[in-house]
């Protein structure tokens, strides 16, 4: 049975393992990356890489998955803004030292792919997945391979604008985009920006008293521990999750959608209650259609090595 | 040089040609159609279709691009809202006449693979076509084929919410999506909002003074006589769309986006203009990446009948 090594470059970890054909991780190593600067990474990458091929022998090629804009055809980091890499030859860069083809991709075209093909979108055919962590990432696997576009830089589904008017600003310089309103990020800020209410004493409790700590984590702890103040942030989070859900399945009528991140499925039907009740409202000829499941992803952190696993053994 | 007939179903009218490989239409036919009952609309097409049979000998397969949800694959006008038509089963209905294969799809579908083919988008890979007419079409050609999704209703580009917290509705029930504030229809409606405004005597005039008779044509016309009030409206309209073009591109990365439709290919750059500047800057990596090109279509009314006809030829 053929194996193959993926690994998931995340801002402060490189996740990896030996991945078989049915998905299963056989093997693991995990190092914190403190550095940023493309070689000490690179060095990170290489040494997981080498001592999963010492351990598990066999091994015909790797995959990694990395934030950013990637352009994968020409294995190359166009750019990625949250560690300051621009231009950076990875592929070439690690296969130079490990002597195995190597393929790179966006992560969340990676995860997106490892969801699909053995998490929670396992069986079902074109599909969307979101990721809300602490911005709001997304893939689109089609006929079960990943769509990338033109360039490889497609799949931005956090940066759909759905709210224009709104004061709600993103990173990438766009107002009212699907990160600004419905990421972990804009949770924390939905509740800084209203602490001043009366409901909000429990929360502010639980962030001992500093409004600035107040993050969309700890509103989801105290959401799920029945706090109703952080629960209706949830709620209205929840809300423009569905407005860009809705989007999704206007544009795509994928058959299933799959939501990741920590902010999603850490809360449950918290968040996702409210996405599936405001994107069936919004779904064109909603009068007589039933709309696609809204599923909390399967494989946790696992799904970008799994899906850079799969990639590299070029399963589509 | 084998040759089929692409049938354009629209509200008022069914315009038919025998179409061959290099989408050029050797034969024509196009009539009016008063009623809408379907056993009157497959009477006329299959009118159309056999005068173009006795016509053109030879024709091996028949194309129809409709207004509505369609599954294709069943070969049923699932839903027609404009037409009052719900599970009509058009393909069935037109090829127990005509005794030839018949294939159907959405209209704006088809025109989009004709605008691929043998328009403005040949020679170009994955591209989104947006018609600004009444309301907002679109179609999505992924690796030279229409992309239609789970079942068939995908690529209904103009309800995708980009202002949520808009005033303006759409006649599907959402408010703030493509087609409620890029649409003619939308044109119309801001210059009647705006009509006690001293800038828009020209307008008004043209409307014989009546507020109710301004449209998005009249507006239209007015702009390119050179009102500036009436350009104005455009290039808020073409914002719009470009918020819109420049989701579509975060989305699908695609190699060219095409504007069809009266509303944006009869006011040129009126239009096209402030919304090719407005996408540019909502685009993901704005700042090293060149948009990609936003042209006008080029085959007009024929795209629909083109891209039908390509269809029935199994051209993907």
């Amino acid at each position: 049975m053929s194996v193959t090594i993926g690994i998931d470059v995340g801002g402060t970890k490189i996740a990896a393992g030996v991945v078989d054909e049915a998905g299963k991780v056989i093997a693991r190593r995990r190092i914190a990356t403190a550095a940023m600067h493309p070689t000490a990474v690179v060095a990170g990458i290489v040494k997981v890489a080498q001592e999963l091929l010492a351990a598990a022998p066999g091994v015909a090629a790797v995959g990694i998955g990395a934030a950013g804009l990637i352009d994968g055809e020409h294995g190359i980091v166009l750019s990625a803004p949250n560690i300051a890499w621009e231009n950076v030859p990875l592929r070439a860069m690690v296969s130079d030292r490990i002597k195995l083809p190597v393929v790179i991709d966006n992560d969340a075209n990676v995860a997106a792919l490892g969801e699909s093909l053995y998490g929670a979108g396992e069986g079902y055919g074109d599909q969307i997945m979101v990721t809300v962590g602490t911005g709001v990432g997304g893939g689109i696997v089609i006929g079960r391979e990943i769509y990338r576009g033109a360039r490889g830089v497609g799949a931005e589904l956090g940066h759909m604008i759905i709210d224009a008017s709104s004061a709600a600003t993103c990173a990438c310089g766009n107002t009212g985009d699907l990160e600004a309103l419905a990421s972990g990020n804009s949770i924390g800020r939905r509740a800084r920006e209203r602490v001043n209410e009366a409901g909000a004493a429990d929360v502010l409790k639980r962030a001992a008293g500093d409004v600035s700590a107040i993050t969309g984590e700890l509103v989801g702890e105290a959401a799920i521990a029945g706090d109703e103040w952080a629960s209706a942030i949830l709620d209205e989070t929840g809300h423009w999750l569905g407005v860009g859900l809705a989007n999704f399945v206007n544009i795509f009528d994928p058959e299933v959608l799959i939501i990741a991140g920590g902010a999603a499925t850490g809360t449950g039907e918290l968040l996702l209650g409210p996405a599936r009740a405001s994107m069936a409202e919004r779904i064109i000829g909603h009068a007589w259609r039933t709309p696609p499941p809204v599923l909390a992803a399967a494989l946790g952190y696992d799904a970008g090595l799994v899906g850079a696993a799969a990639l590299a053994r070029g399963t589509k």
